[in-house]
Formats: structure tokens, C-alpha cells, sequence
């Protein structure tokens, strides 16, 4: 069964989660209560309606008591934001996800049965930071607190060196899982596949051997 | 060489990049035109300053000049978050990251020579609509346009079988390259290793054939 999905607040975080969702190809109502914000998604989302999501008949008159998720990604009016999720729990939508703004904003969207609650900006920021300080981290995967999958450029220390010859795996005890060269990517690499500067390792292993893996191996930056 | 690190704009995303910072042991100057922003991290950032950036010589008494890294955190201000940036770079600071509000905004950022230029709602949206849309995948990291490693929980469905027995290798081109069960993570999964309902596995390959592995084997949700 085909199912429907609803985005409240075309901000650059709920147009983003409408654009990339149409882009998927699946049918969004996308809701703003500001005209402006509505038109520019006209062309983007299956159905864009200008509406004040606190009101309760609205939500009827849009019928979105049928639809099975709906994202609220109302920002700064956290009144808004708490009204319009406790209403939609009320009339019986499927799935709520919604944007916090805090904490206790999150607190009281978990108490009024919010089934996901997020952080946007937060994580990002985490992520951001995280990049900022692995000097050869371009992307990563965190597995567990201790554990994560990262990208890492390979710089002139490991140019033309093989995966056997760095014996990544008993030194530092992690795996080298793909290669990317420029727009090959190799998910199965070879233990004698040369390694050329300015591939990018992926690679998985506890944070602490990733960490001296790019101490001992990485060129600085 | 201990590396020094500025955040301006102490909003969510700024906010957070400061705190991450500050959590990984690196010193951080938090600068907010806000009083009360500047208040709460005044126990958090190694120095927590009231200043508006957009006033050259507020940064050069800051001594910002020496900075190898400042991160632009401002928002909805975004003539503000210009002029920062513009001085910042002529003042001969190493490295700046700035948040974007659009594209237009990017653009100029990037020709008044921002090195690293980022969107967290738009990046944080596409991420969000991606799992929304993947019903078992928990988080992802994208190789490429076609390729990505993939968080999934077992379900029924795969309960009780090895690798050996899926043999999703030449099934279906893609490697599991860990195994999380609870707070325990495998990453060197054997061939042999039964897999549980509720593990996590971690699938890197084709998106492709990722899809066609979750179609076959995993539960509908
Ligand atoms: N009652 C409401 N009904 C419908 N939409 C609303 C309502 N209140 C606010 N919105 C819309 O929610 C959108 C997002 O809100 P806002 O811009 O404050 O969030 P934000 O967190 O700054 O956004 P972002 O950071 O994602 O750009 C706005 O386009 C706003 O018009
Ligand atoms: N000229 C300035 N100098 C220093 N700080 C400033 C200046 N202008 C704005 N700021 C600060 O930047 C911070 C972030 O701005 P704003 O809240 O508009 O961004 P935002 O994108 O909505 O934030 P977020 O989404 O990260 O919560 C605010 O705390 C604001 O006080
Ligand atoms: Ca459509
Ligand atoms: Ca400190
Ligand atoms: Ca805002
Ligand atoms: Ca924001």
C-alpha cells in the first residue's frame, strides 16, 4: 500500500525533508501557514496548502487523520509546534515525527506522544565538530560510543603501498572496507590492490585504533 | 601545535559545535552578540565573549587574527554573517566554516572566500527523509550517488542464519561488514557467526542492491 506522507513547516529543514522525499518519488502534502513558503513548494510537493496547523478543524478539513506520517518541522513557535503534534496524535495520524528545539521542548513532544523527536541542528553541529578535528576525516558513521566507520584520505605516507604491506588489520586492528578513486568505489578491495594518494579509505574499527591508524599513517594537515 | 578554535553565533548549531568542541578537549572561544547566549556558555567554552563580529576591530581585539579556525554560526542575519566572514578572512584567519541560509547566501560566502561553506537543516532534512524512507535502516553514510554503508535490524526473517547461509555476497553484491548486538559490536563478523534477531547489521555495497537485500530479507514493518 502506498503511503502518505505530510510535511508541516517549510522551513530549510521541512522543505528539505519535503524536496528530497518527492525526489524519492513518493506523494507529499506540504503545509506552511506562510504564502509565500507554500508557493515556492507548488511545484514541488504532490499538494502545497497555505494553513494554521493549530487549528484542529483544519487538520480534519486536510484530511490528515489518513495519513501515516507526518513530519512537523515548525520551528522557532514551539507553541505551535506542541499544539499542532497533540492535535495530530488527537485525530489518530500513524506516525509523528517533529522538530525540537530543546530539551524541554522535546520533553513535552515525547509526553504528548511524539513517536521521533529531532535535533537538527544539534546533530549537525556534532557532526560538524567531529569533521573539524579529524584533519583527514571527511565523513563517518558512528557504529557505538567507541566504535565508527570514516573516511580518510590517503595522503603521499601511503601512496603505492598495498593493504597487505600496511597490514592495517594486525597493527591497528582495523578494517579497510572500500576505495574510492575519484568516481570508482571498490566495496570489495583486494589485500594486494595498491593504494594511490587521494583515495579515500573507508574504514571501520574502535575509535582509539582509528585514531592511531591516522597518527601513524595519515600525512598531516 | 595546539590548534585554536573560535565559534561565532551560539544558536543550536553553533551552540553545538562549541560544546562538541569543548567535549573533545579543544580550547574554543564562544562569541555571541547576545548577552544571554554568551551566559550559558560561560561555563562550557574556555572564554565566552559578548561581541558584535561585524565590527573589525571587536575581532582584532580578540585577537582572532591568530586563529587557525573559526566557525561562522550565524543565521537569520545573514548580512551579518557576511560581513564576519569578509573581515575575518581579511584579518588572516587559517581556516572558516560558515553556515548558509541558501544557496545565494553560499555563493557570495564562497567568493568572498569562505573555505568551507555548510547547510545543517537542508544536509539534516536529506538525511531524515532517507530514513523515514528506508523502514530498517537506521543510519547511513553515503559513498557516492550509487553506494552507501547501511545500519539495518534483523528481524524474523533472518533469525538464525549465518553469512554462509545468506551468502549475500553472490546474491546480492553486498558485504556485511559488522554486527552490533546490545552494546556489543563485531567488526570482523565470521561467515560462521549466527545472526539474532534485533542485531544490527552494518551492509556497505550498491544502493541497488542494498534495496534488493532489504526487499528479500528483511520484515516489513
Ligand atoms: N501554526 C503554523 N502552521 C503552519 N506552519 C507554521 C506554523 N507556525 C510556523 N509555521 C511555519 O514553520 C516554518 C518553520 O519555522 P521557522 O522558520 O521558525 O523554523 P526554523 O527552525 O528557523 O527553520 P529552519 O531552521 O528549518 O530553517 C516556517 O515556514 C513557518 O511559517
Ligand atoms: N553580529 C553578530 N555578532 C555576533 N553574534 C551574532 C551576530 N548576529 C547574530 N548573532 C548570533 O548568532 C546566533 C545564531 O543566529 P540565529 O539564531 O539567527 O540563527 P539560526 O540559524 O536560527 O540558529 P540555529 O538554527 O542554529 O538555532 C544568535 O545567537 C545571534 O545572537
Ligand atoms: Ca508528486
Ligand atoms: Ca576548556
Ligand atoms: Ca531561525
Ligand atoms: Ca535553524
Amino acid at each position: 500500500m502506498r503511503k502518505e506522507f505530510a510535511v508541516i513547516g517549510l522551513g530549510r529543514f521541512g522543505g528539505s525533508i519535503c524536496k528530497e522525499l518527492v525526489d524519492q518519488g513518493v506523494e507529499v502534502m506540504a503545509i506552511d501557514i506562510s504564502e509565500e513558503k507554500v508557493g515556492n513548494f507548488a511545484n514541488i510537493a504532490s499538494h502545497a496548502v497555505v494553513a494554521d496547523t493549530t487549528d484542529e478543524q483544519v487538520l480534519r478539513e486536510l484530511g490528515l487523520r489518513n495519513f501515516d506520517h507526518v513530519i512537523v518541522a515548525i520551528g522557532d513557535d514551539i507553541q505551535s509546534s506542541i499544539l499542532t503534534t497533540l492535535m495530530l496524535k488527537e485525530i489518530g495520524v500513524g506516525y509523528i515525527t517533529v522538530k525540537a528545539q530543546n530539551d524541554y521542548h522535546e520533553k513535552v513532544l515525547r509526553k504528548i506522544g511524539a513517536d521521533q523527536v529531532v535535533h537538527p541542528e544539534r546533530d549537525m553541529g556534532r557532526r560538524i565538530a567531529h569533521k573539524i578535528l579529524s584533519n583527514n576525516v571527511l565523513d563517518y558513521l558512528e557504529l557505538s560510543d567507541e566504535h565508527s566507520i570514516v573516511e580518510l584520505v590517503a595522503g603521499d605516507t601511503l601512496n603505492g603501498n598495498t593493504i597487505i604491506d600496511l597490514d592495517v588489520r594486525a597493527r591497528f586492528g582495523i578494517n579497510i572496507v572500500a576505495i574510492k578513486r575519484g568516481r570508482d568505489i571498490n566495496v570489495s578491495p583486494q589485500a594486494t590492490d595498491p593504494i594511490q594518494k587521494g583515495d579515500i579509505l573507508i574504514v571501520i574499527g574502535a575509535d582509539s585504533d582509528i585514531n592511531r591508524f591516522e597518527k601513524n599513517l595519515m600525512d598531516e594537515k
